[in-house]
């Protein structure tokens, strides 16, 4: 099934942008009176039928529209320090994005080498990965803060940290473990740097009513950590 | 912890090959007497000591011997075929070591658009990752069957086919829900291409004893499909 995006859609009008118009003219050939599939990135998708065949800037009509197409039964945001190969953490939105996740913030520890994140380009890999994977919905990606802003800031549902060094006296549970004592859908979780995250930025979660917990035996890389947390809510929901 | 890889440990002595003896020479510049940590690949992790440091075959007495290290509780075969994009194979093959796998077999089904497979590549990317994620043991990579073969020569444990297709006749439960309800711990699960299985595919597996899986409702690419069921798994014996 091919998908397009639009932003623009209001009105029982359903405009393309530049690139989506090329592809849908250029590419696919698609003429006036054609059928197309149009998501709006928050949810809903639109049967739509062209009324203007221009490659620059396609108008369809809207004919039906079906919300939460391809949605899944949980909000999940996934606040993960970026790795020190750029790839590697795209590669997690994409995979993140086909099994489903609301929201990523990038988030520098104390412990980050890599200090700076491309949002633009990560939104660019989830609007791809959200048509491939049809779902309507494209995550949203933040803008990066700090893991102590973002601790501070953000106080909604079960939020959870993963961290790897053990403390006699705060005992983690594994993820399985939390997730399956929640009875809501409202889930954050926060996965460190190569570095890990520094004690203080663990205390300070924890003060302000994260739960630790571990993702298992396996020593984890940060993008495999951060997927394999995705999967277990994945599961949790199943 | 810095790892190195020898299939030559034997009478208390280990043998790096070339590139491993370069590696810990000229990069690392160990020398005789320096104390270094090599896993067999088969579950076993050796400590060490250097008593010949050429660069192009170093020799060390094995000190002590760990078996197991790094090891998961359970025995999880992959048999997931070929995807079009081979990067997109080798992505699966190193994230499935780090979380834990024991077997992959690449498998061609009717459907497969790739028909070739770099047995040795895959290889090489396992050893990488075994080091990286600290585990003795590196998955074994068989080489390529065809879907049918495979099927038709795989008997034990429980034995999972992920396909996409509905099918009245044959509701399929949850992975989830299947893993949860087995008592052992060997276990196999089959993947299909970007075409999915053909419709003969999953009927012999089925009368071969296949237990026909979803993997819920995200439509996952072979790899995204490939790397939950080993998600699935890890976290049953979590």
């Amino acid at each position: 099934m091919e998908l397009f995006y639009s932003r623009d859609i209001a009105g029982g009008i359903c405009r393309l942008d530049q690139d989506e118009s090329g592809h849908c003219i250029k590419v696919l050939r698609h003429r006036s009176g054609d059928e197309i599939n149009v998501i709006d990135g928050c949810g809903t998708l639109h049967r739509c039928r062209i009324t203007s065949d221009s490659h620059k800037g396609v108008e369809a009509a809207v004919l039906e529209s079906t919300e939460g197409w391809g949605s899944h039964p949980y909000r999940l945001h996934m606040a993960v320090c970026p790795t020190k190969n750029n790839d590697r953490y795209e590669w997690f939105a994409e995979k993140a994005c086909e099994i489903g996740v609301d929201v990523i913030s990038p988030v520098i520890g104390e412990h980050s080498e890599r200090r700076i994140f491309k949002t633009a380009r990560a939104e660019k890999i989830l609007v791809s990965a959200a048509k491939q994977s049809l779902k309507a919905s494209v995550p949203v990606v933040n803008e990066p803060v700090s893991v102590k802003d973002f601790i501070r800031s953000y106080s909604e549902g079960l939020r959870l940290i993963a961290y790897c060094f053990e403390d006699e006296n705060i005992p983690r549970r594994s993820i399985r473990e939390v997730l399956e004592g929640y009875e809501g859908s409202d889930i954050t979780v926060m996965i460190g740097p190569e570095g890990d995250f520094s004690r203080e930025e663990a205390e300070l979660a924890l003060a302000s009513g994260f739960v630790p917990v571990h993702l298992g035996a396996s020593r984890l890389r940060t993008e495999t950590a951060a997927l394999t947390a995705v999967a277990a809510v994945y599961f949790r929901y199943m």
